[in-house]
């Protein structure tokens, strides 16, 4: 059975693989420095963000492209506010401390930064002049660590509240696509380039091998990046890559066919085109429908889940689904499923995380409920 | 009137700057690296704390020292476990970030560490393996940032703690002095030097002009610090200036006089020296008795306003003391005493901090006392 | 044509490229730990150095193996000897410095560093103890970079310098392939392994899209790798890529076919797989053989170019060759081939760079000599 | 017999220490953040430089001013061009590398920045754009290493130079009080006040106990100054001790006494003050006295060895004083005078050094001479 452990079991989504295929032997200037596909992917992405003053950069993958985005806008006393169980809290080792940068957690539970504790820590942090750490950055992810959709109003509050403090704003989308084409999500690609310094649109965990395409609008950064992707290590020699990926992703029309594994490998796409199809955006690129398509199978397993009488912990319109379980099940659920454990609650409840990704098939989701339903 | 702002206001102790003007023609060896000063300090402190095996290193002030203590016992990925009101997490502009190492604080709050806390922590930080910081090490101070002693029961535990999940020990001695001669303290400096692998006995806040001396027990420490306090820029050219203030503080029988200023100076000391005298020590090192004589101060202080109807914060047997003051009582106290507002509670209340030092008398504690009576 | 101009202007070797299409839809645990792929690659490696005792790790490209093989091992306050034109000293944006260590460059002009200048930095590096930077660890690269092939004899003295001055040894392998199977390399994989105290198989210029193979006898290195690859941004989230690569690189007989790009897309291969067989190693490794056939190209073409008159820069038996030409040359070369210019000299005169691959063909390298012949 | 080793081996001048004992009872402010006495320095250096749009700040030591200094006017990639015997580069035990930035040494033998050199380095490091470490600062110092004295020539050809090419420059001052008061210095304070972007002004080494000054223009540094200071260790609790020392060396007027030791402590000061009266600045401050003083023993001392047949190395005209002797004359003169090896020459010869300061007098210097003779 296909696991729901996470959004990077597989290797990458055929078309972005086929792409990778067909270039193969061309042969291109490295490190992302001006080969065809870079610039074109840098074009399309520009395009799609809809901004020609933006700069489009590459990297390897998501923790370089938090610390060349956190610390390439902040100086060296300077701190990132974010939530505590910001990735870059929690999951990266220490990656901005060990760039000599502070990592300034509020105590926000629920992945979204509030302005409220927003507030709190930078009036403490500048209580007492230089003898702390200057909050100069925001961290917020959208979708956030549990899930969680960013609505338009919720990030414009976070954005303004940034801005009468003089503070930049730095989004990690890891997994975007997940969120801009969550069914609750009423937030635009377009309104987040407006509004932050920098963000990412994540390829890793949105069916590329790996790679993240960084989209900068401040200044600061602007001038860091090409230098901190090199000096921190995120850069691939083989830059094409990146491009000959996002190119894949972000190309329109070209690409008219279905997303994400189940369309391309199953034999009866029907219902899944169809599903795509319905959204009515036949020109729609790669990169939104393998989201969308996650997306899909997460809300129908999560459907099926609480109707089988499972408790969501809190509340998920992204790919990846969280549910409060025992003991007993999830030890049954992990085995057959590969559900990891996020956390053990006070009372010895478990939540444990089901992602969906393009490679999950209606059926995969299908197979998973009925294995559900006997435990 | 004296302030009551800090325990650095003045210069130094007189007999400490009488040393240094005693030696100031001696022509030494720079950089603490063995001139007679430094040689005769290191002697004494080993035998201060009884142990020969231990290195004793100087160092130019309390953050320099924090520095090299917790990075030199750290590798890049490793982090501190420490209370969130740690000086290291909130009042040295992220020294320890800024040095590539992580900070991990708990949520103490009494500014006592405590191994639930710490094993919490510990638990956390260890679940997904190398994606998170590994602790390695546990900050403690002494007296702690809201003024409280160390019990040797406290002090055990957490080293036991410690001891129990492989991970060091260090000790911020900036006020060491004061904790260690508290009438609540039953916590020796030799039960310290025994079980930490590094602390500190504080200079700066203690009678010297500056200057903190590191006592250490573990070997990767010893190995660094020579390293680090000039990598760090803590090393001192004219190193002899800390030989001869830690010599002036812990040679015994030499200098029998009373301690401090008011002793020196006050026209009346007999109150004063007989206080000290009292405790049976005439051959009590010169930094114990300064020490002394400034909880001596606090603690007529502190009994005093309580008198006056003023309210602890918290409780304190050392040389720093909090009160819960209204917004009006704080502007008023600011202003005749120097003392500083430390938190703003969540009813208005403020707590202010008066701290007593060497350099204060009773004289002017009354002067304070009848001053407050009249607020 | 195809250009000369680096040995990662293309994607993967085609059986690389296959291994990945082949796996591409199995799901693994991520991060490299513990995937099947991984594990097998670990096991190959092994094998092939002939050491059960190291640990084999994986990164995302050669910047990231160097800072975490060369901080792995390396103190806060410490330095690495490497020859001045080594590629931490300066192609890598101060990579090593930005993770807080110090790089020591010696005069050695020839790419090899020697153990006299190895001796004269450490001699001046130790001349006044902790006021300088410790020397901890030496960094030599082969083939180096500008073509040369360490032999035995060059290897072993640099290792026993290093070791009589209890200094570790990290060898840069990026090109390591070329290196061993050049045919004037008397030096073998397991001697390097048995010599040094970490050192790494380079993928991303030996015919994959990416990666490196850490090999690991240290233990500090040991320890640090896990945590440092993540905290440095090296490790990728889809960790099998790695493993699959790595796989395909290291296991034989399963792989009987004819090496690199113009074996496999080539109609006329015979003489190509008869040049391979020859050397009459039917199951070497992938690895050995795409290198193996670089180097061939790069010979011919070599050979060829001094032919029509060329003078070599030094002398190169690996899959990099230096000439010396006039700017008039340099131009018509730089177009035409894609070959960079390396230096410009006293004189005037340039010295360029061709670069043989696994996707170089022996018909590349004629059409490269008819056009030389005519400038 | 007064020994020759450095400009540190000594306490303070004795006009500095009295400012200290004077003011030793005053409460102030700490961390230099608006004590009186801070203040008061800052407004005469102000003075003394000629601008009253730079900030002045103090820091406790000359590599605390080098770290911060140098890394404040550097992002993470870019780096420092400076002579390969810079302090920064050679005895800082890798300070600016623990930072996470790069030094750049030109190979300079004479202890000058030429801008012929700084232009190759400049070249060179820009060669491959972010491949390399990008120069944004020059860093000089005078005197330098070699005891050297900048003159307004060479001073104005690199800081044109570095203006031309869009880089800042950092000039440390440590022993800048000798150098400005050479009897070959036509180079004033208020000429490197108006081309740098920052300097400092060397109390160590110019008879304070310890302290910098540093002058600020650059607007990048002024900002970051106050924090780096604070997080890098430098930030002295007793801040007015740094205020004390640099009010009692540039106040004028107020003290018209003669410098330093000899004349202060010696019965028979009359050569010295008339040397010292002649330059006919009874008004000129302490700092430049001291300097003054240090700098006309050393001519002394020159020129007395000279005629004993010493040949010197290089030439100075600064408190440093630079010899080649055979390896026996080495160890009688360490032996006597605490003269210090700084360099082995190829033919065996040994460079030994001199140091006069504040502290040394005419009848040291005749006694040194007086024992030359004899060896």
């Amino acid at each position: 059975m296909r696991m729901f452990r996470n959004d990077y079991s597989e290797g990458a989504a055929p078309q972005i693989l086929d792409a990778l295929v067909r270039t193969n032997d061309e042969q291109c200037v490295g490190y992302t420095e001006g080969d065809p596909h870079c610039e074109r992917a840098r074009a399309l992405i520009r395009a799609e963000v809809g901004r020609d003053d933006v700069d489009v950069e590459f990297c390897c993958g998501g923790t370089s492209a938090n610390i060349i985005g956190v610390t390439g806008m902040l100086r060296d006393w300077e701190g990132v506010i974010c939530t505590r169980d910001a990735h870059i809290n929690v999951h990266e080792t220490g990656a901005i401390a060990a760039c000599g940068r502070t990592v300034l957690p509020t105590t926000d539970a629920d992945g979204f930064l509030s302005p409220d504790e927003a507030e709190r820590v930078w009036q403490f942090q500048t209580s007492t002049g230089r003898h702390m750490t200057r909050p100069a950055l925001v961290y917020i992810t959208n979708s956030t660590e549990i899930g969680g959709v960013w609505t338009r109003a919720r990030f414009d509050a976070i954005c303004d509240w940034a801005r009468s403090h003089d503070l930049k704003v730095f989004l990690d989308g890891a997994r975007l696509g997940s969120a801009l084409t969550s069914d609750e999500s009423d937030l635009t690609l377009s309104h987040i380039a407006q509004n932050v310094s920098a963000f990412y649109l994540g390829g890793t965990k949105n069916g590329m091998l790996f790679g993240e395409a960084m989209v900068i609008a401040d200044p600061m950064l602007k001038e860091a990046f090409p230098y901190l992707v090199k000096e921190r290590g995120g850069l691939m020699a083989k830059g094409r890559l990146l491009g000959v990926q996002f190119e894949a992703a972000f190309e329109r029309g070209g690409n008219p066919c279905e997303a994400g594994r189940s369309a391309a490998g199953d034999t009866d796409s029907t219902t899944d085109g169809a599903g795509i199809a319905s959204h009515g955006e036949r020109s729609e690129a790669l990169y939104w429908r393998l989201a969308r398509h996650a997306n899909s199978c997460a809300y129908r397993m999560r459907d099926g889940l609480v109707e089988l009488g499972f408790k969501p912990y809190g509340h998920s319109a992204s790919n990846q689904q969280f549910f409060v379980v025992t003991p007993e099940q999830e030890r049954a659920l992990a085995q057959a499923t590969g559900c990891e454990t996020f956390y053990v609650l006070d009372d010895g409840a478990r939540v444990v995380r089901f992602v969906a990704s393009w490679a999950t098939s209606e059926a995969d989701v299908d197979e998973l409920l009925e294995l559900a339903g006997t435990i």
